[in-house]
């Protein structure tokens, strides 16, 4: 029988022929992840369970990095919980401050993750993966903890969704837009415990950090996975990088979908998704008159090299409204150097933002530009949702680095040709 | 009759020929500075005086530098009073978040203070500017609300205590371990209500960052000031960046002192202060065997460029202790400009260093690196009180740049040589 790209993971992982949407399915996963959140639930859970070591010490993965370098006391002991944990399992990929970076960044640019890879972790946005042509998705601190012991976890295939993307991405207009505007047409639970996949010429013609935003917010439309198939861009991506063997599954092209949508990107305009939710989507050139406090260009979604190079086109020459802070938050420490060899951090300081040690920082409200009661922010983030990055009276609009960047030169939110 | 240079200055700005310790002054203040953290009580209490306008648009300096980019949504509602304020009384000098720096680093390189002036900050660190040959002292908030009103304020005339300090700095012996063995002789109040004066052949060919240190650092043994000769190091420091003119004041061969130490320099080691008092000092050889989980290079006291590259010397080649957190914070934007061109910014990345945006976070407890019950830090910072850096249980240990770098390559409390 026929099969999508993500019913072959699944099935490869289960040790069987054949999945079917709707099936309960105990899998094998190829890498468990924790962060400074969710893994302490996990680690006082897996304390519970009385096994004395954690399934395999290269596959359990440690980021700390919601709250670190710590915020404050509580953090610090989440921190000093992730830090003895992995010294007592030897952990091979705990990341410490100073080597660090946001998580859905640095697993791929560590080659921890590749394709046909199933990856659970303890947050919303593992799917981000799924950029790599791998299934992975988000599970709850106990998952993770029965995870780490067995390596194995159950799962429900799910029905997938097809989206096509036919036509040429116009200028400015990126995979951030592609997501924004797809959560936009189906919706915050329009994929509810569904597979996205999202293919067509526009797709094929993406970057591979077009594809991992993308992935990343799938979440954002209620789906269980989001996933690209891989192709020769991933092949590029991966070659030199991947620390184990992947395999490229691709759907059948008889494979069945509980839904096929097709949308002409070749007209298609910068996004923004208006509070509170990220399916508030607008065209920037409609988005009308209104005046941002702060900008922030980082997060999982955002946070690498082509983000920070399209924010910084923009920004090159031009200084940062009187009425705007910029925070500008490279996803590792890989990118935070990288950027400084191209000269875009300077470029940043000089045009008049913060650059910001790696973190997840100011998305979820944690640190690092958090709002007050009225403040307006623009983010290259991935959730929008009320009080998301502070008081619940702030608001937070969602669009891609470029947007960001001529919002942050204009003090109100722009389009990147609206920028001399 | 003879005066100090401390006295001279207030005398001078009281407009008399004349003053004494012990007596009360009404003095003209060159410039008024506020914190994110002390300014909003200050702007409360000024807004209660019922005045129009703030005393001099250009002399009242607002440095958002305590908890920015804002931490949490307390701290955002203190930046955006701060804001506001700025905004309403048209304030010249206020840094926002992206221009900003650590107040103390950011006033002599901007070029807002000089040799000669009267300044008040409602932060204890304000007497930082005696290495410039400034008077400058921390205030409460509401004497700085005055201030900010009328641009005077009511002192005391302190008594001064010379300090000499004779014969050659050895290497690695910088203008830290000059106050710290200084504290560690005359006690956290050995100085109490007085101007420490520091002079000598050791200050004389003492740089100016190491100067501002020592400044820094003088209320740290309880003095009103702090304050260093100014001289051609002085000049070549002003010129070029001074904003309004300045005087170089020096004091009478025969000028009155409650006291005169006199230390020779040339057989001194790096000093370290032990918790929980920076007059808990040792030479760093006597230090003895003390595990580090972090180490902090940065704030007023030792953020500053020549800081940074006296750390950077030490680290080039190394790698930071598995075992230590790393987290360099240069004092202002233009110091990290000037890092990232040097290559520093890099080599700290390299070496597995978390590199901040400027701020005084950890220092005070604030962000950017809180310790967890049980762990210690060692940081090129001012305070190390209970509980300074996070949880009461933590500890701190104080030292120069020097120290501070091969204790984070050695993973305990370690000399500069003893890094091959």
């Amino acid at each position: 029988m026929p099969m999508t790209i993500t019913e072959k993971i699944l099935a490869a992982h289960a040790g069987m022929d054949q999945v079917e949407p709707g099936q309960l399915i105990n899998v094998k996963i190829d890498v468990a992840l924790g962060n400074d959140i969710t893994a302490p639930v996990a680690i006082r859970e897996f304390e519970k369970i009385g096994v004395e070591t954690v399934w395999d010490r290269d596959r359990v993965v440690l980021v700390p990095d919601h709250f670190v370098p710590n915020k404050d006391i509580k953090s610090a002991e989440q921190a000093l919980l992730l830090r003895k944990f992995a010294r007592r399992h030897n952990l091979t990929n705990y990341y410490e401050v100073g080597h660090m970076g946001i998580e859905h960044c640095l697993l791929p640019e560590q080659g921890l993750v590749g394709p046909g890879d199933l990856i659970i972790g303890a947050d919303s946005h593992t799917c981000t993966y799924g950029g790599l042509g791998a299934f992975s998705t988000g599970v709850g601190s106990t998952d993770l903890a029965a995870a780490m012991a067995l390596g194995e976890t159950w799962l429900k295939v799910p029905e997938s969704i097809k989206f096509i993307f036919n036509g040429e991405l116009p200028q400015w207009v990126s995979g951030k837009d592609l997501i924004l505007y797809t959560i936009g047409q189906i919706g915050v639970d329009g994929a509810l415990y569904m597979a996205m996949e999202f293919t067509g010429p526009a797709i094929e013609k993406l970057s591979m950090d077009g594809r991992l935003t993308m992935a990343n917010m799938a979440v954002e439309a209620g789906a269980k996975n989001g996933i690209v198939p891989p192709d020769e861009i991933t092949r590029r991506y991966v070659e030199g990088r991947a620390k184990r063997p992947y395999h490229f599954y691709r759907s059948d092209p008889d494979a069945r979908y509980a839904k096929i949508y097709e949308f002409d990107v070749s007209k298609m305009e910068p996004q923004v998704a208006f509070p509170h939710l990220p399916e508030n989507t607008r065209p920037v050139s409609e988005a009308g008159d209104v005046a941002i406090d702060q900008v922030v260009i980082g997060s999982c979604t955002n946070g690498r090299m082509e983000d920070l190079r399209e924010a910084a086109s923009i920004l090159k020459g031009h200084k940062v409204n009187n009425n705007v802070r910029l925070i500008v938050i490279p996803g590792t420490q890989e990118i935070y150097r990288q950027m400084m060899r191209e000269g875009l951090a300077d470029l940043f300081v000089e045009a008049g933002a913060a650059v910001s040690t790696p973190t997840c920082g100011p998305c979820l409200g944690g640190y690092m530009g958090i709002l007050a009661k009225g403040e307006r922010a623009l983010a290259t983030t991935n959730r929008n949702f009320v009080g998301r990055m502070g008081h619940p009276e702030s608001e937070v609009y969602l669009a891609s680095p470029a947007v960001a960047a001529a919002t942050a030169i204009m003090g109100k939110i722009a389009a990147p040709w609206e920028v001399a």
